[in-house]
């Protein structure tokens, strides 16, 4: 039975990502996913960025994210990154935030994305992405 | 039959809300369903600053955003806001972003939110707010 | 005489701009001068996007700001911009920020630009937009 | 004669903070300066949020950067930050990013920050800060 695997970034909360009610603005949660997918294509090998040397994209089609428990200034949270499900043209990541020094479960979420080209058109993942990504659940 | 009342807020694109896609940054969205919910809150006189001076707030405990097509920078673009639903302790916004220019729906979503107090204990929504929410709709 | 042209552009304060002191946090007076001086393309005609069709850039090389007093959620402020300098190769515009309510300045600053290609080499001016720019000053 | 103590912080260049010219936005290196001198607070053993519990805190009421190199997404870049001047009811912080696998010098720059209470009014730096910023110089 294969495991899943599970990709860990950690991130010192920013006073730029703090919002007037003193904790973090909660679309920086939709960031910090961000940073937690960049650090998994990296993990596996499959750096972005030459996808964008491809010509090819991930951009997010929908994103969901509920808020549990509020992160403030100074904090370490950790990102908690995995592949949820790899369709042809897309994939799933799913996200969950914890607070580093007391454990406690921050936010959880999830993001869909569809690969397609410079000019917008739905594409089929790259075959080399789709077997590391497999291969990594 | 009551008709539901929509409210509207215009946005011009920023540079700084474009990502190196060449397009608005997915989670700029999610600021601007606030900026449409700001209006909103606005509109039927409810000032959002009002409750924080009695010391409540209505943060986000969850949020959902399907991305249709693209904006670009110097776009405008409107969100249409709605209320979807009052609850005794929360409510639920509903968002629409299209393109002024062409009418082209870039984005939908939605957000939930609780009202809490200063230290986060949940609260009983100001009476007023729920009638005004509840005329307006 | 010549007058200098001045360009004015409104802002209503977003919750995501705020931070933990409770106030507008100050990288984003930054992003503001950038809404200003966009305004102030559009107005002369220069619409900076028909720029980047073109292969040229005008980013910002040196930026410095004062933050006199602060905005807070739900203020309305204007940015007001203006050309400090023309040069061959290069501009320097300035801003202002009032807080439209009670007239007060907000903060005061200046952003240089060096115009450059696709490849980042620096390159002269378009002559349109340096005639644009002489006749609104 | 005093070495200067100059702290380092690391940040790996998100998505977010890039924009349609394919680098980063230049008022995110408004904000690295920020994740730098929150650095550099912690390792002097000065954390900030002692100081906005004790009601006081140290906002920044000038800054200045020179952009000199892009920076890309993904790319891994340093923040240097140390003490430029410390007056009874202020300092200056200065910074230096850097592209960490080439050494190149991608931005230069200094914020002025003034003690204040929380309601707004010049405070002189607390005693126990200063003498922590002095050990360190």
């Amino acid at each position: 039975m294969s495991e899943r695997r599970v990709v860990e970034a950690e991130i010192r909360v920013r006073y730029a990502e703090t919002d007037a009610m003193g904790v973090v603005y909660h679309a920086n949660y939709i960031v910090w996913f961000e940073v937690g997918r960049g650090e998994y294509m990296r993990q596996i090998g499959g750096d972005y960025t030459e996808y964008e040397i491809q010509g090819l994209f991930l951009p997010v089609s929908e994103v969901h994210a509920r808020f549990i428990a509020p992160a403030r200034y100074g904090d370490l949270v950790r990102v908690r990154t995995w592949v949820e499900e790899v369709r042809s043209r897309g994939l799933t990541f799913a996200y969950e935030v914890v607070n580093v020094e007391n454990g406690q479960t921050l936010a959880r979420g999830w993001t869909k994305h569809v690969c397609v080209d410079g000019e917008g058109r739905v594409r089929t993942l790259p075959r080399e992405l789709r077997e590391m990504l497999k291969k990594t659940r």
